[in-house]
């Protein structure tokens, strides 16, 4: 009996890495699409949502299905609410990127970020999302807590190019129409709440791992760090 | 042994319930504090949301104690895991709440809608928010499914309204500075997301009534209905 929950639960975790890698793809095209205006990428980002979607659903019905049972002990019982949060968390990671999609979608065949100077900081922003991403598919794979530290660190660089964006945008020399500060606007929002959700995983991994939440990061959601822009 | 499950699964249902007139209370006054330019509820807003998100950590400890005993049925176990996503979703509402109110903060002494026809827009789509606020709270206390319908049809204005915030802000007439297109697009989003949750929150609410999602909308968050902009 033990056994066939030992195996369901790391369905679940594995389903998690699934997700994560998915929403890993998703942000690459995503990010590509923006900064390149490639249309077809975009599509597949935003048709490929669903997909994402799907799997947490999935996610949902097996944690069920294990809570249900008689077996579990405790400590199963808050990996399956952890995971139900974390797949929650990676399906809203999986939206950011298809917004970014969209944006790129509206805009073409022209880039969405309007200056060459406003184009190399999304594409250093791209970078680290992606590097995000990919460090929260190898935490939620690994459990190795290192990598969660690196993803903060890597949260906190982002943050640094978002404020950058609207360093931009409401400088001297900004001539943009007001239909590119909205786009980059929002565009830069999208960046920053994707690191920001990744960031949330990670402490929920950390949590998990050590039965802990870090000093002023509780576990409900996002929200402590969000901003208002 | 039934009737202790009984009573903390509506201990659960009692905590929803206080989350979302919390929530219903911070956008009132966040949505105040926007159109009135009035720092003291900003600030009141911005200070309380650690409340909600603390009663969210709270559900998520009672219903892991829930899980753990050996009693619950499937049909408890369903309503359980479906307070937790509905409590991610109030206290996004929370935070989103929360960002209005950081808004009308960094711009006092001056409004955010720097135009008059913008404060107008606005107005309507404050007490649009307000009346979803309402609604939830309503149909999490009563478990009426009519205000489900006449939450999600109100939301549909919301949208409506946020579709006119961008036909202004790109319009041939807007002369506003970046600064201003920066914070309207914001907060025209916040006001959209937090629509869209509180719908999120309305369909788990008929999910679990009537053990079936509305067609084209799944369980896993909020995401299918969320635009780009």
């Amino acid at each position: 009996m033990r056994a066939v929950f030992q195996h369901e639960l790391s369905t679940v975790q594995d389903t998690l890495v699934d997700i994560s890698a998915r929403v890993l793809d998703a942000v690459r095209d995503a990010t590509t699409a923006f900064n390149t205006a490639d249309i077809r990428l975009a599509d597949g980002v935003i048709a490929g949502d669903a997909n994402i979607d799907a799997l947490a659903i999935e996610l949902d019905e097996l944690s069920l299905e294990i809570l249900t049972r008689q077996g579990p002990m405790a400590r199963d019982f808050r990996v399956v609410v952890s995971a139900l949060r974390m797949s929650a968390m990676l399906e809203r990671m999986g939206d950011l990127a298809r917004h970014i999609a969209q944006l790129a979608r509206r805009r073409y065949p022209a880039k969405v970020a309007a200056t060459a100077e406003l184009q190399d900081v999304f594409i250093e922003m791209s970078a680290q999302v992606i590097r995000v991403a990919e460090l929260l598919n190898r935490l939620l794979r690994t459990q190795d807590l290192a990598l969660a530290d690196e993803l903060i660190a890597q949260d906190d660089e982002i943050d640094l190019l978002h404020r950058r964006v609207f360093a931009v945008v409401l400088g001297p020399d900004w001539a943009g129409e007001a239909e590119h500060t909205v786009d980059v606007t929002l565009a830069s929002r999208f960046f920053e709440r994707f690191g920001d959700q990744a960031v949330a995983v990670a402490r929920k991994v950390q949590y998990l791992a050590t039965g802990e939440w870090a000093p002023g990061h509780p576990p409900a959601g996002v929200s402590a760090r969000g901003s208002s822009r």
